[in-house]
């Protein structure tokens, strides 16, 4: 076997491991695009038990970046990739730290799920939900994106960002003036604005994903936003 | 040269060049441990002058993490390193990641000290430079537990965080009563209440560091707190 075929042959089992391991990560954001539905779910059907089976199932999103991390690791320490083999991998291992933190911030909005909420108040979880399925199309297109290492979908899902912010301070003025017309409720409404801080939350890290994209496919780290628009031009 | 010169040669290079990487992460480090105390200073001595370079100043945390990331992948790259080598620099990444995050939460508590407060406003924001002090504290000691990657440090931050947890309760107990009390100033104590969450957050980041530690000097991830404190036994 001539050297050439050698380092073909290296680079094809480095190919079929990535493979795996892009497996891997889309399973691991397809539990998370479940799991963040059903905390949504269980918030407009006040299902304390839904609420309660997505809180539990937070660990296997715990454990899938445990796994694919190791799997990096051993994919670099056996097969020394350089240039753009290296990116990608690193952008796998950011990619899975913020899968894993979108997954604390789900859990949180479920626990929104456990306390009831009278009908006016209800009106104002509409807004929540919303702004949840707003981000979980988020989610969704990063994770397509990822899957594809596609930079104009990156962008777009940059872009989206800036109306997830807006849309979250909107909702964020309502809640506060609920809370002045009934400080009593106060408590209950904040509940509710963490939960929607931590869509906002769960907003920025896909837009972190969207940033690795763009440092695996430009090959330098790109955070600046003037940056990463020049990226998808 | 024999191959055990070549060998010690490679890592004697790879010793100097992980030096460096440290070092930088301990400038980036103690630049954020001064952004945070100038964030608090300008909050308890309403210096809006503060508050804006500290804002300001934000920026060269993120050239920090973007140059210590080139460096790393530089030194993978170049020195295909295994093993102890490989973690340590996949412990760098993680913990410029999320040192470059506590400057974003730095950058948002800084903004609070951009409002006025009244006289009774201001007692509550001594509440918020306590905790800061505390979570200052924290980030201190992950620091210097890093730079000596000394298990048994990390485990006094990671037990460390349950205590911020517990002060971030409390105060957020305490905002939301003077809230219902005054609810005319619900916009600017909720502008607090992010302050203290954003605090909550840092402490967070902290304990993130520690389970790199322990990832680091264990060989294995650590991210369950019983194993942690079976770590720091």
């Amino acid at each position: 076997m001539d050297k050439l075929n050698l380092s073909k042959h290296i680079s094809s089992q480095f190919n079929e491991e990535m493979e795996r391991v892009r497996n891997h990560v889309m399973a691991m954001g397809g539990l998370l695009e479940q799991q963040l539905q059903d905390a949504l779910s269980a918030i407009s059907h006040n299902d304390a038990e839904l609420a309660q089976q997505v809180i539990d199932t937070d660990i296997k999103l715990n454990n899938w970046e445990i796994k694919i991390d190791e799997e990096c690791n051993r994919i670099i320490a056996k097969r020394q990739p350089a240039a753009s083999d290296l990116r990608l991998i690193m952008a796998v291992l950011k990619t899975i730290t913020d899968l894993e933190r979108m997954g604390d911030e789900v859990r949180r909005i479920a626990k929104v799920a456990l306390e009831s909420f009278n009908a006016h108040q209800q009106d104002l979880l509409v807004n929540l939900e919303n702004m949840g399925r707003h981000v979980g199309g988020m989610l969704h297109d990063v994770l397509d994106a990822f899957a594809r290492m596609d930079l104009e979908s990156a962008y777009t899902v940059y872009r989206e960002d800036k109306k997830v912010d807006r849309e979250y301070e909107a909702i964020t003025r309502q809640l506060m003036t609920y809370m002045m017309e009934d400080p009593r409720s106060i408590p209950k409404i904040m509940n509710v604005l963490w939960s929607v801080r931590s869509l906002e939350r769960i907003g920025d890290r896909c837009k972190n994903i969207a940033e690795y994209i763009a440092f695996f496919v430009k090959g330098k780290a790109v955070t600046d936003s003037s940056e990463m628009e020049a990226a998808g031009e």
